[in-house]
């Protein structure tokens, strides 16, 4: 069954009720396209319904497609020969790059032809792109890069991850609202709790821009379940649903958790190939270990939202295999289903209205 | 045998050739001052010739000292029975708390009747205080928090950790010197290379601090081997010898490794005590997993230093028990001992000269 685009419409909804059609740069990331096409392949036995734009070098898909039996049946190829590499810079790519598969997906979007773009490249270009292409939703100043990680109670929203180096607190609050509708919509959670990161929970700690973040959150007459500043250590232990913070900080953050993991992953590989009794310790804590590795890991907790950007893109970790690549995909189609985009202009609204009119909380805003 | 106290004088060098006295906050810490006094004991095994003056509540360290043969010999116990809380605001420390066990082991060190002054109490109070009382060194604008973290190579000096959430180029430059002779002087690096905290490794990355901050250092004519921006899995990759970032990003990234670390440790824990065969590949992998305890043990790595401050403070985590305590001890002992503040101060002086003299490069200014 092939897909039928409707290219040249200018809508930004979801091209038909029920064909959830994502588009896939199929060129982006380090085992790209096979990685693209095997993703695909997983993701599709989990998404019912669901079909693909498979944006890139016809000649390198086309037998990839071939070894999944019926993916081909719900794939749109659509050629260029044009890539975005990994390290060039976003100015460049949004010049140059115009019939990249990376431009070419968000394009797509764009045009109405995909719900949502997913893409495993350079994170710059892809943020830079889709903010020129699609723009930023109503209301929104700066979209954000949100991931969700693993703590010792349910699973944190974290951002910004790294789109935005310098934030104002307006920013910030912009972030909050943001990720608080991205856990009620996609994660489920009723009435999340949400933190700003600071450098303690006191109210006077941290620098202006928190402070008045926070002052923001407080006044926005929004019903959000602001919980105060949280620190570092809160985020693992999933002291509150949702944790806010610049995009510098946030990158920072992420990098240190991903190289503390890394770190006690090695000595504990070392702890269980070393001797008989490692070896044999392993054997018998196999299963309970297993069940670690899966918990934590990164595969499936991949893919980056951007949100606040008027589409859906979702950025995969270009060192990432199918299983991964498919949860992206998966949180690309999560995204779209739940409408998040629709509720995020809902209450960004709510939240302009109440600016308009301080003091009059409006509690019906959701 | 009694430690003669020197009051009255004014010299901030060590107290005498060979004697190194250190003042111990008693009453700082959640476990004090049983856990002081008995870091103290700890620490004297380990430290030749080392005296303490141990500041606090006397009718509740006597009997403390009793339990340890040949500790009292060593020292001198100032009675207050003032105490900094540890939510007190450092300003309100200031005011009100000049008798308290924190504020007399500084002034302790001002006075020169110790070289170094530990303490498990209030930071933000004890910073305020070594600021105020013995104020910055020659050159340095403003003090910053070291720790030394673990990395899959050697260990890494870590700065600012808390004590500047508003940082500048200008500091940051100061920083990366700071450490740059703790990583000489105390750890023993001879070359120590010094990376700055970024969100990549490209020159254009990051907002206009750091890239300032690089410009600042790549022009100081101090032979700083400065091996550019790092991210955060750099820091436990063990990639540089010394990361420089403002207090806020140290803050919340040191936090957030420790909370990541917990997070590992807790599932771990969970693995090994669920059914007979986690308990029984504990038994076998105990030897490795011991080790690997003991490699990451925060009490190993406990002492954050104030570098930049005209005498050697060292915080101990409130939460430590007596071998942390002891580690921050030998902290102290091997700040003043190897003569760190004197290097800074010498660094210090030579960037002065090349900004008077830009151009010329004091290759001799070490």
């Amino acid at each position: 069954m092939a897909v039928t685009p409707t290219a040249g419409s200018t809508a930004r909804t979801a091209p038909a009720s029920g064909s959830l059609i994502i588009a896939l740069d199929a060129m982006g990331g380090d085992e790209a396209p096979a990685m693209v096409v095997d993703g695909a392949a997983m993701a599709r036995t989990r998404l019912q319904g669901a079909r693909f734009l498979l944006i890139g070098d016809e000649a390198r898909i086309r037998p990839l497609l071939a070894r999944h039996a019926g993916l081909a049946a719900v794939v749109e190829t659509i050629h260029t020969a044009d890539a975005v590499s990994g390290d060039t810079k976003p100015s460049v790519a949004l010049r140059q790059g115009r019939n990249s598969s990376m431009r070419l997906a968000i394009d797509a979007v764009r045009d109405g032809r995909a719900s949502a773009a997913v893409s495993a490249g350079n994170t710059g270009a892809l943020m830079a792109m889709s903010k020129v292409v699609l723009r930023a939703l109503p209301g929104v100043d700066r979209p954000a890069i949100a991931s969700v990680l693993p703590s010792k109670r349910r699973p944190v929203v974290f951002l910004d991850l790294g789109a935005n180096v310098d934030c104002d607190a307006e920013h910030l609050l912009q972030f909050a609202v943001m990720g608080e509708v991205y856990a009620r919509a996609v994660l489920g959670i009723e009435k999340p709790r949400i933190g700003i990161l600071n450098v303690g929970t006191e109210e006077m700690k941290g620098d202006s821009v928190v402070r008045e973040a926070a002052a923001l959150i407080r006044d926005s007459g929004l019903p959000i379940d602001y919980a105060g500043f949280v620190e570092g250590n809160d985020v693992t232990a999933g002291s509150v649903d949702v944790v806010v913070t610049d995009g510098f900080t946030g990158n920072v953050a992420l990098k240190i958790a991903e190289g503390t993991a890394s770190l006690f992953t090695d000595a504990l590989k070392q702890v269980f190939s070393t001797g008989l009794s490692g070896k044999a310790a392993y054997l018998l804590a196999r299963g309970g270990l297993q069940g670690l590795r899966h918990k934590f890991d990164p595969r499936r907790y991949n893919g980056a939202m951007f949100l606040g950007v008027a589409g859906v893109v979702v950025k995969s970790h270009g060192g990432t295999d199918a299983l991964g690549f498919a949860t992206a995909i998966e949180g690309a189609a999560d995204l779209v289903r739940r409408g998040t985009n629709e509720r995020i202009i809902a209450e960004m609204n709510g939240l302009a209205q109440n600016k308009r009119a301080p003091g009059v909380r409006d509690a019906a805003a959701r």
